[in-house]
């Protein structure tokens, strides 16, 4: 290895001790340092690394960063063979495959880890991912561009619209795979409805994908997740936003959720996305798209995009819980709001005692709308007085809509129009498969 | 059937147009009216029934009210045998028997729909209960009573503390069987957490039950919770606060979740409730009791009670979303509150945007402490930064404590104790099951 054209990426003292123990990637070396042994394969480091850490991969499959001091010993004690996932630079792309951009927003599947720091930085050239990810260019000639690098509990409203813009500016381009969005999980459901919302008519798939644990984590579910994403992306036959995941918690497929549907439902968990109220509409495994509904919009490239971007913050969404202050509700009316949705209890239930805000916000033409905080089943405020009574005070029944994709359907709503009666209007208008008919399988709406 | 002993219930022109007929209580009888043909078994109407009503169950299995005005006619069609559920008075007590107490707070279970006004309405007596599920004669010896009528939704903090009290009281009476507990599924969940800590070193078990489909509708869930229940309360081998209802969306058991581990899941599914992060401690399938676990609080009549039933309403949960306004949390420390359950992303996640107000509430001694939104899994805010980043600030991660089960907690520590130190270690502190350790099976804690 010389420094210059060094595509293991070590420098300085680290790739100096590598060369003095003769050893290359895909070696098995031994570092000794203050009477520790560390033994493990040497793996390559990102273009962020410093010049101090050597990074071996130990049996456990956990990587680490060994810092070199000067009584820091390398030796290469095995030669391997060159570990699947590193190929020296990018692979000769296939001209006959589809185009897919990959949109990257930030969250762990964007990200490396800096041993140095133990900070999480994005990386997704696209020579990173394949080289991180060497089937992709097998599926697809893949575009990379890093949007935003933010982990998702920060996206707000404003850039739901950057990526939106982002996706149609792909689109224009006339790509003809899909969009692929890498997002963090923990707000990708609510990523994915605001999406399901603002890009209408898509001509493409939309598949917004991300990871439960990092790349460098040996249960990993980077690579199978943004393969399945990419597969859907170039061959899918819908032209929908969908969200793509673990199906379970081994390794066999890779769900697709339609984006207003899907819910992030284990804090941990590959498998941590659900469709709620709602079956995934296909399932990849090994790169073969299965169908699992007929009901779905068609990929085709004659369709005109309606970029509907705009999504207004002030609406909010409230669970609410015993001895709630219903004050509260008075707070964001005064404030401002222009709609509230609120997570009532079973079949939209809120305490009497909050009856009086209730109404005064509707008076003050504040939407309010209730879905439930069961999270499964059906709002129904007919059953009992409870019920009736809050649609007497002019409280909108969501139906199965998820709370999350109500808040961020009013969101989108109040993006598009000031008018209150147009706005209840279209919250209560299936827009994007966010409101099903009533009548499902037993097994999902048991009534 | 006379006026005066009548047990069918009825009376004035529905009594007369049954006694023309010559039907009696089982009877299929036919009811013609405005050119309508209503056939079904006559059966008994509820002690607030109307004079002017007749009640036939349908093939269907419906229950429907005629109203007999002077052209209606009334035919007995068939003899029929008396419907199972008709018991015509309280059956002899087995002295043998355990003494079970059911103490009814409202909701469905509890409830019987009035046909005239489509209104529901608690009933509960002991009769009652006899008369509507004739088992439970052979499980204990029941005495009902009605403490509140309250749809679920509206029971507040000031109501957990009077259930407490009322359970502390029958266990003061020495009841050798344990007490059930009758309550609307909506805040089931919430009411079985508060219980849990309310109530200490139990002798006897205590526990929660409701049903999802009133009484008089074919797939009711209400006879058999209770003969689940009653059965529990009789002969289980623990002595803790648990809630009781359909495992599955079939008929086959009773699934036992611990008072701080379950929440309801679906808005009308009768398997609606589920242990979160655990797994339901027993099962109930033809009135025989099968421990899932060993780990369990034993039933003993040595025990003595400790009952610590109050509560402080100054503890609000916040469930965060995208764009979610920071002021919120201002508001609620400007309104004197002690604490604040937020429901983050993920592992544990606020917008870094929140930062500023969230230090403000705690540098103003409000206790912040962290649930996911996820529901499933658990909180760890030592992976991402932005988990770290909180936990500086002072925000207490909540491990694998439901989001409702820590708002509770949290309103109950404040009814033991002022000092904010003393409330952080109590509330990370587990005292009814509310924390798990690490080491779960890999099917509920997959990391």
């Amino acid at each position: 290895m010389n420094e210059k054209d060094d595509s293991s990426g070590y420098k300085g003292e680290a790739l100096e001790a590598i060369r003095k123990a003769g050893a290359e990637i895909g070696d098995l070396i031994r570092i000794t340092k203050d009477g520790e042994v560390y033994e493990g394969i040497l793996i390559p480091r990102s273009e962020y690394g410093d010049k101090k850490h050597i990074v071996i991969k130990m049996k456990t499959g956990y990587n680490i960063g060994v810092r070199i001091t000067s009584d820091a010993r390398v030796e290469k004690i095995g030669k391997g063979s060159k570990p699947a996932f590193i190929v020296p630079s990018q692979p000769e792309q296939d001209e006959t495959l589809p185009r897919v951009t990959i949109i990257s927003t930030g969250g762990t599947i964007a990200s490396r880890v800096d041993y140095r720091t133990g900070g999480v930085r994005p990386a997704l050239s696209a020579s990173d991912l394949y080289s991180v990810v060497p089937e992709l260019a097998d599926i697809a000639r893949i575009d990379a561009q890093i949007l935003l690098s933010l982990f998702s509990e920060n996206i707000e409203t404003k850039h739901w619209t950057q990526i939106a813009r982002a996706v149609a500016e792909e689109v224009a381009k006339g790509v003809k795979g899909g969009v692929v969005i890498a997002h963090g999980t923990d707000t990708m459901g609510y990523t994915a409805a605001a999406l399901s919302f603002a890009l209408q008519n898509l001509p493409v798939p939309v598949v917004l994908v991300g990871s439960q644990r990092s790349a460098d984590r040996p249960s990993s579910d980077a690579a199978s997740n943004l393969v399945g994403a990419v597969t859907l992306a170039a061959k899918a036959p819908f032209a929908e936003v969908v969200l793509a995941m673990h199906e379970t918690s081994s390794d066999t497929g890779i769900a697709v959720h339609r984006g207003t549907k899907v819910r992030k439902c284990h804090t941990s968990r590959r498998d941590t996305f659900k469709s709620v109220n709602a079956s995934p509409i296909a399932r990849v495994q090994n790169q073969k798209i299965n169908m699992l509904t007929d009901d779905f919009k068609r990929r085709d490239h004659a369709k005109k995009l309606v970029l509907k971007p705009r999504f207004d913050d002030k609406v909010a969404l409230i669970k609410f819980h015993p001895s709630m202050s219903p004050e509260v509700i008075d707070w964001y009316v005064e404030k401002g709001y222009k709609g509230l949705i609120l997570e009532g209890t079973g079949l939209g239930h809120i305490a009497r005692y909050c009856s009086e805000t209730i109404s005064n916000a509707v008076s003050h033409k504040v939407i309010v709308a209730i879905a439930s905080q069961c999270v499964w089943g059906r709002v129904n405020m007919n059953v009992y007085d409870s019920g009736r009574d809050l649609q007497a005070l002019g409280v909108l029944p969501l139906d199965d809509m998820l709370a999350e994709t109500a808040l961020v359907k009013l969101m989108w709503i109040f993006g598009q129009t000031k008018d209150p009666e147009e706005a209840k209007r279209l919250l209560k208008t299936d827009i994007a498969g966010e409101l099903s008919p009533r009548t499902l399988p037993d097994k999902i709406d048991n009534e």
